[in-house]
């Protein structure tokens, strides 16, 4: 069965609206911030990916939502994060000011903070599930999140352009992807097989289609923004070389790294072999985040 | 029965240097940072109200301490960010430069992300607790920290001086206080009593006294921040008057806001009335937080 990625896009906002407060007494001002940020676009990959990684397996629908909720909200607080003066310094972001130029530095800040903080608040009330599989999400996506994960690659790809001349070998590379983007994909998609109650050996072979998916996704990344436009990106292009990044493109050239996405997006599908899924999801998914033009 | 606070203290420094990451094979910088701001000091009262509710209501400190580390941590994070340029812009904390200025401002917003990532993380492993308990401690934890607390309290507070000739009323300043630091005075004495097992009426009785606690605190470093010396408080003195905050000093002069403080610290120990408690710490915590020079 093939499943309808824009409708579930759609799912997706709808859902991340009603997650997000719509008021404040005390202040309105963070509230603003905060659906500024994360209601202005994206592709919405990652909830997308525990959405179809919980229904796939049988699970239901709604109880997958508020999980994919809390991921799309971290992703959304560590782009805030990342776009700040002291950071990244981007501009623009999904093609508008980044949050910390429409809203101010100091309330990007703390709407970054306060996303965070509500990631966690929203998975103590999964709909339907016990207590453990709450518990198991929330470890699941702080460990992923965290300074062993999310974090600790943020820091590390920000300390690596001083080394720009230093020679960065492609395990290094991949361990820092691992760390920057890979274990929020993975916590993404065990978070699905999680609410969908999935078994051990299961949520390993969704660990190793994540983890392939999500460096195939960053080594295409490092392809768009040597051969992408502005406009396409919606950030501005050929950042990477101007902030002295390493990037796949770097070690292997463009067709090599091209070559090297398609590798690992075969692998990714491969280990979903022998799995009974109820629909294409994952497999699709998969195709968009590597097969991407932007 | 008297308890030992100094002890207690010793115990919680102890245990926050064990719950926080030693090493990182990805990101030194970051665990130094994370160290330097969550060991550089503080008066550790909140997790002291964590581990002495649940002592005095029968708990176990084991049980307790990672909890209460759960919250100095959320209370860390908070002054990290607090501290920034964009934000109060403060360079002095507990007596040494503040964590930005010490770390680089990248390292400083990337440490208060992953303590505060680390928070929720610790809450999923509390030893001894049924899973129920635990997500009740996360649900606390990030309801106290959020939009709806902390953050929006912190918010609020910088959107106040820019209306500094507006008249701000007491019932006005009362509420952001009891957003910016009473609700997670409040978690951390409920997470005490979650830990111990209490009953609805007695995690009541609790709220009540944090509450009390929690704004009389506030009362009173209003008034240190006037009549204190900068080595005193470890931070610059007068900076309330400096950056044009409105305090309880400013509705009601400091011999008030004093009599107000005394007044709330009585309400505070009248509302442990008829508990059954196994020592004293609650009250000479709460004696500590209102009657200190610093």
């Amino acid at each position: 069965m093939t499943l309808d990625l824009a409708s579930l896009k759609q799912s997706i906002e709808h859902a991340l609206s009603q997650h997000l407060p719509a008021t404040s007494d005390i202040a309105p001002a963070l509230v603003d911030a905060m659906r500024y940020a994360a209601l202005g676009g994206g592709k919405r990959l990652r909830p997308m990916f525990t959405c179809a990684a919980a229904t796939a397996l049988g699970g239901n629908l709604d109880k997958a939502l508020p999980a994919a909720c809390a991921v799309e909200l971290v992703h959304t607080y560590s782009l805030v994060h990342d776009d700040l003066p002291a950071m990244d310094d981007d501009e623009l972001r999904h093609g508008k000011p980044a949050t910390h130029i429409a809203h101010g530095e100091a309330n990007a800040i703390l709407a970054g903070d306060a996303l965070l903080t509500l990631a966690f608040e929203l998975l103590t009330e999964l709909p339907g599930l016990t207590p453990n599989q709450r518990l198991a999400c929330v470890r699941t996506l702080a460990a992923a999140a965290g300074w062993q994960g999310m974090v600790g690659g943020q820091v590390l790809d920000m300390a690596l352009p001083e080394h720009a001349s230093a020679r960065v070998d492609q395990r290094c590379l991949e361990a820092l992807h691992a760390a920057k983007t890979g274990r929020l994909i993975r916590a993404s998609v065990l978070m699905g097989g999680q609410v969908a109650g999935a078994a051990l050996p299961v949520l390993e072979q969704l660990e190793t289609f994540a983890d392939a998916v999500g460096l195939a996704f960053q080594v295409r990344d490092d392809v768009l923004d040597v051969t992408g436009t502005t406009e396409e990106l919606g950030k501005p292009a050929g950042s990477d070389i101007q902030g002295n990044k390493h990037t796949f493109v770097q070690l292997l050239g463009v067709e090599g790294a091209n070559r090297y996405a398609d590798e690992l997006l075969q692998r990714a599908l491969d280990a979903l072999t022998g799995l009974t899924l109820a629909h294409d999801g994952l497999q699709q998914l998969a195709n968009r985040a590597v097969n991407r033009s932007y």
